[in-house]
């Protein structure tokens, strides 16, 4: 198996955005070859996420980002896997890749729905659940991690407090990011005073509906060691998992399978143990999804990573840095350039690139991507090189 | 780099489906695996196409294929190039067996559109072309392959009866297939009397919108050969390639640059010939892409593939039997089932499910599958083992 790094990885302010979605997709993907000190030509796939394609009218869209980069006979193709998409994306160009059949591969993930309105952003994010047994039935996504929500903390005693916590860390974070969605930090009252979505969840549980666009230069070192002028990122493992889509099917809602499952699969593939990693970007499109990430994937036994957020172990500057980023809650959740983003998130701190949010010494680095309510899970682990 | 077969492959009649894409889905992929002598609990991962999930609104489709399979622990993606979605999909599910990845790998091509309006259908249909430049000024696929249609009349002074000629046999085919949205034979009379569409292509030289699934088992013989009980098709090439996705932007339009690239790479790969083939399945959505393929990928000169079927070459019996099973035009195009369809097709021949249509002695199949206008090219290269 060869050898995978990330060479270059770049994104655009999520939030709204005024360009195409094309026209993000390659902009970024110029600014990550940019970083990696690569060219177009040196692509040799372009794997793209693009899962709401339909709010634009357009499928297909890596031959228009390919031909924009001046290399349209490079193949391509569109991956999707709800809200884990580009870091399905991204398992598919490490495969190629560390199976020798590329030296170097292209992922974006991008996203563009503000021109629409909520209620059709609501139902295109709903096709990510099941038509049949929750979508169909009036069930969205803040009411499925609400039921999750009320799981946890029906079990462990969660308290809500604990989820603001999640909120105000990671919108603190975000404040120092500038490809963040929000950039004001939070106070625990301001969580408290914000309207209920659907309880326990309370708007600041929640992410936003973002536009955006993320880009990671998958490389084999072998051939590119010598032209890349970023600090790489090493994929050391990069698992992927999925479990029963609809939620009254699972014998258990306080914890994601997939995301035990893929976690665990990663650290055998990395030869690692969790105490290795100096921080993670985890999937938290609601103050939950932060907590459940935290200990499906092993970090806290089953209860007690809430505490552990309140104490403020997963603070920038704590024992185990979460979200740095901001994560999706407060950097933004554009479905299909989230994973991607999170990748960003790893290079620009390998890179010195994180400012404020620096995770000083970070050698390990651990990605989670969660697709829908966990229907499908993404981890993959990075070392500075 | 590790040998990759199809150990099974099974479709449902295209066409109109009562039954939802889900479960269709789920049917084809049972029957594969049977065919295959595998279960469903061999799989290591499931590779879906379906690129017009919103008209059933469901995204997300591989978790719920591998829960309904009692597999939902197994990681999933939806794939998707347009119209070659699911030989995208195929690509990737080989790159996973051939890098030793994976020892076993599920490809689902599921499409239904039949409950939408042809508008809705048409409007899906045109998401594969490129938006800001060709379906937002009313471009539709009839309009873009007439387009080049004409460029290849004035050209090379191919005629109307030859394009006839294309559905005349593909027609017949499939008249002796089970799995056809169209089992009628037509004659060059009912051609020419049925309605202009977009000059020169009448409503005979268009394939329709059909409902379909087809499901592709994909192995490595190091770990399954025993338990196999098909005549495998060992997959001697899988290459894939792009092209400018806007007909206004690209140079010529007598040919499709794509097709032309994906076969080089597919031939250099399989260190075969051209004449080494038994038979073909090429992505005839229109009668004129048909002769596109046959030119573009080097099987005839162009402007010679058009006058050779007129003398029945490419008939079953004839010299090079194209499109057996009756192809996108008589078979029907279930936009994401196509790729794994074409593979149906190639694994019954060489089971000896073909019936009338059979090819005597075929020992290696070609399938073709195009992206829209070309923007994508998929070509696999088959051999009986």
């Amino acid at each position: 198996m060869e050898e995978v790094w990330v060479a270059g990885a770049a994104m655009n302010r999520f939030g709204k955005m005024s360009e195409t979605g094309r026209e993000a997709a390659v902009r970024v993907a110029l600014e990550a070859l940019d970083r990696a000190g690569l060219r177009p030509t040196d692509i040799g796939y372009t794997f793209v996420s693009n899962a709401f394609g339909i709010a634009e009218k357009q499928a297909h869209v890596g031959p228009l980002i390919n031909t924009a980069l001046g290399i349209p006979e490079v193949p391509s193709c569109t991956i999707e896997s709800a809200c884990s998409s580009s870091s399905a994306a991204l398992h598919e160009a490490f495969v190629h890749v560390a199976g020798g059949f590329l030296d170097a591969a292209l992922v974006v993930g991008v996203e563009k729905l503000s021109h629409l309105d909520t209620l059709s952003s609501t139902s295109y994010f709903a096709m990510g659940a099941d038509y049949a047994f929750e979508s169909r039935n009036g069930a969205t996504f803040p009411g499925l991690y609400a039921t999750i929500a009320n799981a946890h903390m029906h079990r462990f005693g969660t308290r809500p407090e604990e989820l603001g916590a999640v909120a105000v860390k990671n919108h603190q974070n975000a404040a120092y990011n500038p490809h963040a969605h929000f950039q004001k930090p939070i106070t625990l009252e301001t969580y408290f005073q914000s309207a209920p979505v659907a309880w326990p969840l309370r708007l600041y549980d929640c992410c936003p509906f973002s536009d955006g666009a993320a880009a990671v230069v998958v490389v084999n070192p072998r051939r590119y060691r010598s032209e890349i002028r970023s600090v790489p990122a090493a994929i050391r493992a990069s698992a992927r998992a999925g479990n029963i889509a609809a939620l009254q099917d699972r014998p258990d809602l306080t914890g994601l399978p997939a995301s035990r499952l893929a976690a665990e699969r990663a650290f055998r593939q990395a030869h690692l143990e969790r105490s290795d990693i100096s921080f993670l970007e985890v999937h938290d499109c609601f103050t939950i999804a932060e907590i459940l990430a935290l200990e499906d994937m092993g970090f806290y036994p089953k209860g007690k990573a809430a505490p552990a957020g309140v104490d403020g172990e997963t603070q920038v500057g704590g024992k185990l840095p979460v979200n740095p980023s901001g994560g999706l809650k407060a950097k933004g959740h554009p479905v299909s350039a989230t994973g991607a983003g999170q990748v960003v998130e790893v290079f620009e701190q390998f890179n010195g690139l994180a400012g404020h949010r620096e995770v000083p010494h970070a050698r390990y680095a651990l990605c989670h991507n969660v697709g829908a309510t966990g229907g499908s899970c993404s981890v993959h682990i990075f070392e500075r090189v």
